[in-house]
This record gives structure tokens, sequence and C-alpha cells, in this order.
């Protein structure tokens, strides 16, 4: 078992380097005419977290968003996304977040989702999930119809998807947008009861199965599986709203 | 002139009441199957806040989305949003803020954009724009296609406007959603260069106009014009992008 401990000495790690500093500039990494911006802060604080793991856990594999993969062959494998919500960050929106999920036999165990502007450090782990050493666990909702329903960006689904999308949306009771990886943060705390999200990658969902499974959520695939390889994620509070969800997508 | 001290002490009163309590329940205000939410933190907001102009400029009207106006005949109007964002608030997301505009001879002069889960209240007057007392100024972008963009829901669009509206979405850099009147304060400090909405009450856009003027901005309706009584509003950071974002909605 990983103590906990080390997850919040990664978390203040990362916070020394992205809170405080003044909102950033960014570069664009996308070369196809697309934005996809990056940081110097995002870049620093992978490198501060890469060190802090390398330290403590040398044999352990590391793949970051920023700076790829190392000992792809190990067993435990930590992922890293140094600044979720890059976008948040440059606009000067407190919801960006910092990611670390464990990965044992190719499975998450262990995640934060770390929100440093709003000091809400979210843990999950087999004992439970907690917001700042307090646990917390997913509301009842068990209807679409009265779900709190959340996804970052509404225009990313393309085709089936966005037709499968439009159909949730015109069933829950009300739609946010734009808070990446804290709206399952929100979720884990009972506050946000669904989100259905594509196109994540490894280093978003392994820092957000923990958590969501440790507040006694549910996460899957649009099919239901826990494979999240593909990147199509649908977290909801409840096993009977996740079942309507999945109705929904795949009508 | 209005004396800022007393816009600080209004943003005091609502937060005794706003801040800190526990993300409350919602009663749904809407009748015909929509979902209009409010809160008893709302109510309570609002009773402060006329309760504290009533004492200190008893001849002022007073009109607030959660008890009506009062003295409609006053040269000066209060207009009073106790939380705008209930949606956000009610997910227990911090983006929900505190809205009071002035308004002399029928125009908006003075108001605050109080996030008081961010701690930043922004106040808007003739001498300008100050977040927590710091002096603050939109940024320099004049091109679309550099633009950050915020709009609080993207589905509220209808008919033509939803065409007007993606034409501005595909134009600019990257698009935020859902901070309601937050997305002014952030354009204000300069992190946010446009915003377009439509559907704004008269307790909303009071309040807006000073801080975005007071900073540098331009705000608008969808035709150029100051007039912003039928709720369709353009925000923009400089003179050159307002007029950009006119054109992508008018074509």
């Amino acid at each position: 078992m990983l103590d906990l401990s080390f997850l919040q000495y990664l978390s203040a790690t990362a916070r020394a380097i992205t809170l405080g500093a003044p909102v950033p500039e960014a570069d664009n990494k996308a070369a196809n005419g697309d934005y996809d911006p990056v940081t110097e802060i995002d870049r620093a604080a992978e490198r501060a977290l890469r060190a802090a793991i390398e330290e403590r856990f040398p044999e352990d594999g590391i793949e970051g968003e920023e700076y790829g993969l190392v000992r792809p062959d190990a067993p435990r494998r930590w992922l890293l996304d140094p600044v979720d919500g890059t976008r948040a960050l440059i606009c000067g929106l407190p919801s960006w977040t910092t990611l670390v999920g464990l990965l044992q036999d190719g499975g998450p165990t262990h995640g934060f989702i770390d929100a440093p502007a709003l000091d809400e450090l979210m843990i999950g782990a087999p004992g439970g999930s907690s917001l700042n050493g307090r646990a917390v666990h997913t509301s009842a909702c068990r209807r679409l119809v009265e779900a709190r329903f959340s996804t970052t960006d509404p225009f990313l689904f393309i085709g089936p998807e966005a037709e499968a999308f439009t159909r949730v949306r015109r069933s829950v009771r009300l739609a946010r947008y734009g808070y990446d990886a804290l709206a399952y943060a929100r979720l884990a705390a009972g506050h946000i009861d669904l989100v259905v999200e594509s196109g994540l990658k490894r280093h978003d969902w392994a820092a957000l199965v923990p958590v969501v499974r440790g507040a006694g959520g549910v996460i899957g695939n649009w099919q239901g599986g826990g494979d999240l390889s593909a990147g199509a994620v649908v977290a909801a509070a409840t096993r009977e709203l996740f079942d309507q969800a999945l109705e929904q997508l795949n009508r």
C-alpha cells in the first residue's frame, strides 16, 4: 500500500511551482492551426513531480504530459498532468488542477485531483476518497432528470458522439461546462452528479478513477466497461444514474 | 459622487451571509418544466443588501432579483443580484458572484462584481476599476483569432442568435463557458478578452457596465449601441475587438 502522505507531499511539491505565479503566457503546442496551450508553469511543475517520485521510488515508471515516459516495463507507473485546464489558468480562472495517478498491474489504484487556487486536494485511494483530509461521498442522485451534469467542452463531441451528448444534455436538470478534472472532484464531493467526456488521455483518467470510485461513484467507458483507453468516460454518483446515462448515450 | 467604501461595505454585508455556508439546497422558481434555482442564501443576502441601502440612502430606489422594485421614480436606483450563478453555487463551484449596480439618470455609473469564494471584489466606477483595491485594465487584444472568449451557456442562444454565436466561437482562440458575471470581472482584469451573451436582466448588466468601462473595455448591445435593455451584450477588451465581434454577430 502507498502511504497517502506521499500524495500530499507531491501536491505540495507542485503547488510550490504553480501557486501564486502571475497568470502566465502560453505557447501553442499544436501545429495544424489548432490551439493547445502549454506554459512554463506546466513544464516546471512536471519536472518537480518527476524529481520527487524518482527520489522516493526510483524503480517506478513515470509518464507525464510534457516529458513522456521512462521505465515503461516497471510494474508501477505514475501518470502526471501538471496543469489540467491550462485554458482556465491562462484566463485567470481558478478551476485548473494538478493530476497524479498511480497504475499498478495496469489499473489505477491511487490518485489525486488538486485545485491549488481553491486549496482543494481530493485524494482517491482503495480506503476511500477525501477532500483536504475529510472523507467524501458522491450524492444519492439516481435520475437523469434531477442530475447536475458537467462536461468540459460541449463542442469537442463530433458526429454520433455529439448526438449522444445532446440527448444527455437535454435529459438532465442543469449543465455546467469548462471544469476539466475539477468536475470529477466535485462529483466525488457530492455536488455534481454526472460527468460525460471523450478524448481523455491516460494522464487524465488515471487520477480520476481512484477519486470517483473511492467516493462511492461509478466510472467507466460509454459502453459501461472499465477500459478507458479510448478516452470516452462516464462518471456518475450512483450505479442507477450511470446506467441511465449509458441508455441515452447508446440509444 | 458615491464613496467607494460604501460599495465595499455592501460587499462585506452580503459576504456575511453567502460565505462559508454549506452548499445549499435549491428551490425551483420556474413553473413550466424549466429549471431556475433559488436558495435561501439568495433571499437572505438580498434582504441584507436592501437593509444596508435603505439605512444609508433611504430615498434611493432598489430593484432586486428576488424582492422586486421599491421607489421606482427615485433619480438613483440600486440593482441587486445577490447570487449570480446559483447553478455554480449549488454545484459547489466557486464562480458565483454578488452583483450590485447603481443607475443614475438611467445610466449605470457604479457597480461591483464580488466573487466571495475567490475573495475577488471587482469595483467599477467613473475613476476606474479595481480588484481588491488594485487598479485593473483590460488586455490589449485586438483580434478575434487571438481572443480568449467566454459565454455562460452556449445552448441559451436560439435561431439566428445561435448561428451568430457559432461564427464568433469558431473565430476565437479559445472558449470558456459557465462563468456568469465572473467572466466580465476576468475581462476587466485582462485575462479574458471577449464575452458575448444574451438574455441578461437589468440587475445583471447594471453592475457589469461600470466594471468593464472603468477597466478600459467596451460594452454594448449586439448592434454596437449602449442600450442593453434587450439583454444581448458584447463586452470586449478593446474597441477593435468589439468591432470584429459585431461583424461576426451581424454577418
